[in-house]
């Protein structure tokens, strides 16, 4: 059974969320950033880079979100999560998923992990300062010109949309309004009442865990 | 046919390197980063994030790298630049490139595109100075668990091989001595001596505009 390792906020929640979508039997193993669990001998064992998420298959582990996402498609193939026999088709969910991985998600990671990039408190002040700005810039390019609607891909739900969603769901931390974003925020709404999304928040967040 | 934007000495690399171990017909366009041509009107109606690569197709424009070398991949399949048949194998490869591009590729950027995340001078200085242990941190993931060797994924040559010679090629400038890394330096140096590596960077650097 594929287990994946994810910790609460991150973006683990994308592949959680395809998995439920894929239907695939697997299980969500909490990785707690609180206690820097991921950065430990026993979670290095399974991912070297220690961070999250990692999919643990029959074959060996999966790293970085955009490979697992393409893995879960391809695994799964009935759920259609992806244009699996179209190349080009297939390479323009690849090229959202790596734009979000590479360079939105960079950009938010500025706010709260300077320390990678810098060594100096002064410029993971100014690092963080930036955030809403360079959010917001990667969103009005996603809002203005990748997202089609309803789904990312337009009419077919892709691996894609769980990932934008979780990327999303950063914006109001990193101070951005996503009011700005017409397409955007429906899609987030979408996406929110979905009962794939519904579930995934739920073992990610228990209620008892949310209340405590 | 397809019409690949480059600048030398960017990740673009890559994707040229690909396009002839495929044997595709291509067109290599030089986007100049001299005088800036990658904000033109005219680029960014090509590419709205104003960055190198894209990849004109038939049915349309692609960006980022690992979406790229995916779509070569499977488009000459013949060329057999990626293990396409098993999920598992190809989702390898696809971690590997995402690794490149939203880990190392941004550590290197640090060293001259601060201002994408920061404001302060002060603070490009101090990302500046970082960028030779960050880059040296990704390589010793490298070399010490990504690699199998001979290339990048075993016996197989993929598209995860021209990608990690390109960012292989930035070490030095990075001020990182490359002999800490045996594998990856043999890498490097198998890369090199590929005609077809020849080729791309004859064609990306003629001989009289490198000597002008």
């Amino acid at each position: 059974m594929l287990k994946l390792y994810y910790s609460p906020g991150t973006c683990a929640l994308a592949s959680h969320i395809a998995l439920i979508e894929a239907g695939a039997a697997h299980e969500a193993v909490l990785v707690s950033f609180k206690t820097e669990e991921q950065r430990s001998a026993a979670y290095r064992a399974i991912n070297p880079k220690a961070r999250v998420p990692s999919l643990v298959t029959d074959k060996g582990v999966l790293t970085e979100t955009p490979a697992i996402l393409a893995f879960i498609a391809q695994s799964f193939r009935q759920a259609k999560l992806a244009p699996l026999d179209d190349p080009f088709a297939f390479a323009q969910v690849q090229a959202f998923n790596s734009y979000l991985c590479s360079t939105v998600h960079v950009a938010h990671a500025h706010g709260r992990r300077g320390s990678r990039w810098a060594d100096d408190a002064a410029s993971f002040a100014d690092m963080k300062r930036k955030v809403p700005q360079s959010m917001a810039e990667c969103f009005h390019l996603i809002e203005n010109t990748l997202i089609k609607g309803p789904w990312v891909m337009g009419e077919a739900y892709t691996i894609c949309d769980p990932y934008l969603y979780t990327v999303t769901g950063w914006l109001a931390g990193d101070g951005v309004d996503i009011a700005q974003f017409p397409k955007v925020r429906e899609h987030f709404a979408r996406m929110a009442a979905r009962p794939q999304v519904k579930e995934a928040l739920g073992v990610e967040t228990p209620r008892d865990a949310a209340a405590g």
